[in-house]
């Protein structure tokens, strides 16, 4: 049974955005993540939860304070779990250089198995079973669901796809959909998973859905802001449209014209994402 | 003719979010403020505005970023102002030890006498003249109203009760109300004021609507969390309620269990706010 211990919760939206610390097993560290809890978590047995996986640099922190998420999971019902992007805290290394995309925020959502990363860096292991397993004994859950946003969409798709049944559905904003070629997934898969390219497909949402190792069943849903610095520069989602249609999956996929990378573009349509869950959610 | 420099534009909910700089001659240093320019900006002659002054600490980038309120002024064609809190920038004078609550971050929306603050804490003139010219010149304003929090709900409701006419209606989130008799108030009146306290009540809105030096006419719309840590130390809200009371003075005041100080209690109301002031500003 994992001890965690409440830092704070404050009233939002008639619910409440808490925030947990506990000792992650898999990641050795301590570990902080976000729960907003929606008011029917006071009278309702079980919840949907939808994960949120954040982008580079960000903690548990940026998309509860910018995305506007809570006043839609009020209205529907639903729990959002929101945990960091990498392993924290002394005695993680991080980027020799300091770097935005690599170490500390930039956990790329795989299992190292690289040094200095192996002993700290398993951050698939901690979103796909040792997270959920604290949510679970915390909290009552139904069923979940899995969004996010940039390096965050490509944790997200791959978690579902490799996942059957696991999520009821995926969406993503701007996500990075082919990291085996683009230089922020070659950058940080070179340095948590080596040189053998062998072992970075596992990863890889466009490899997972061409070679048929997914679940290509599951509702996908993704959004792209034609503004986006990153959309051509990181190959933002296109590379898995192209797949999408090659393969047969089917998935919407939304361009907006004007709309960056930025937070300004999540809180505009997340209010879609999380009617799009809660469809399934509820189903 | 003010220069105005535009430092960036971000889309958010079909309008831009935008950033500006310029040459403050109130303040004598450059200022930057924030700007959300709702869709029907691109087609209507002319939109209504609201101005929002942020609490201690904040920048113009607090509100934009936490709040959510562009997507309710998308829906309402209600431009948004967001000036900065104090003057800022090289020669500028802070606070000697660095405190959050006197100095940069901290303008207190008066017009400071004193040394070393008078030549540029002019916070008073810049938010009731220069700003809202420049305003006017950059885009096309119908009316005005105003809001703020904290320290900005003071300074909202004094810039209200004291020019009538100018604004439709005010509200305010947990507003210092009687700077004159509150912790916060005293360091920052005396600083910037001296000891004469009758300077001070120009800057008092319990003393102006008690005095009847305000515009009692005004709409007023309160709000305030009762799990606020500020709500008794600084005695917040509450000393208008009664001097409203006495008066006859007209004003809704809301008070809300659970709530506290922090942008997750304005972002839970701020969509009332924007509705009463929409009901004004199109009168």
């Amino acid at each position: 049974m994992t001890q965690l211990t409440e830092i704070s919760a404050v009233k939002c939206f008639d619910g409440v955005q808490k925030r947990f610390e506990h000792d992650s097993q898999v990641l050795n560290c301590r570990m902080q993540f976000s729960v907003y809890l929606p008011p029917q978590a006071e009278k309702e047995q079980s919840l949907p939860v939808l994960y949120w996986l954040s982008g580079l640099t960000c903690s548990d922190e940026n998309f509860s304070a910018k995305a506007g998420a809570q006043r839609v999971a009020a209205e529907l019902g639903i729990i959002l779990v929101i945990p960091d992007t990498s392993p924290r805290g002394d005695g993680v290394p991080g980027a020799d250089d300091g770097a935005y995309d690599l170490g500390l925020g930039a956990g790329f959502y795989v299992n190292a198995t690289e040094s200095p990363w192996q002993r700290h860096y398993q951050m698939y292991d901690y979103i796909a079973e040792e997270l959920p397993g604290v949510i679970k004994q915390q909290f009552n859950i139904s069923k979940s669901a899995i969004s996010g946003h940039s390096m965050g969409g490509h944790g997200a798709l791959v978690l579902a796809l490799r996942n059957p049944g696991r999520f009821t559905s995926v969406s993503a904003f701007a996500p990075i959909v082919n990291p085996v070629d683009c230089p922020w997934g070659e950058k940080a898969f070179s340095a948590y998973l080596g040189e053998n390219k062998q072992q970075w497909q596992q990863y890889d949402a466009c490899h997972l859905l061409e070679n048929k190792q997914a679940d290509w069943h599951i509702p996908i849903k993704i959004d792209q802001g034609l503004a986006d610095n990153f959309l051509e520069s990181q190959r933002l989602t296109r590379p898995l449209e192209e797949v999408c249609e090659k393969t047969g999956v089917k998935a919407e996929f939304g361009y907006h014209p004007g709309y960056d990378h930025s937070y300004y573009f999540i809180a505009s349509f997340i209010e879609q994402h999380l009617r799009f869950h809660a469809k399934h959610l509820k189903a």
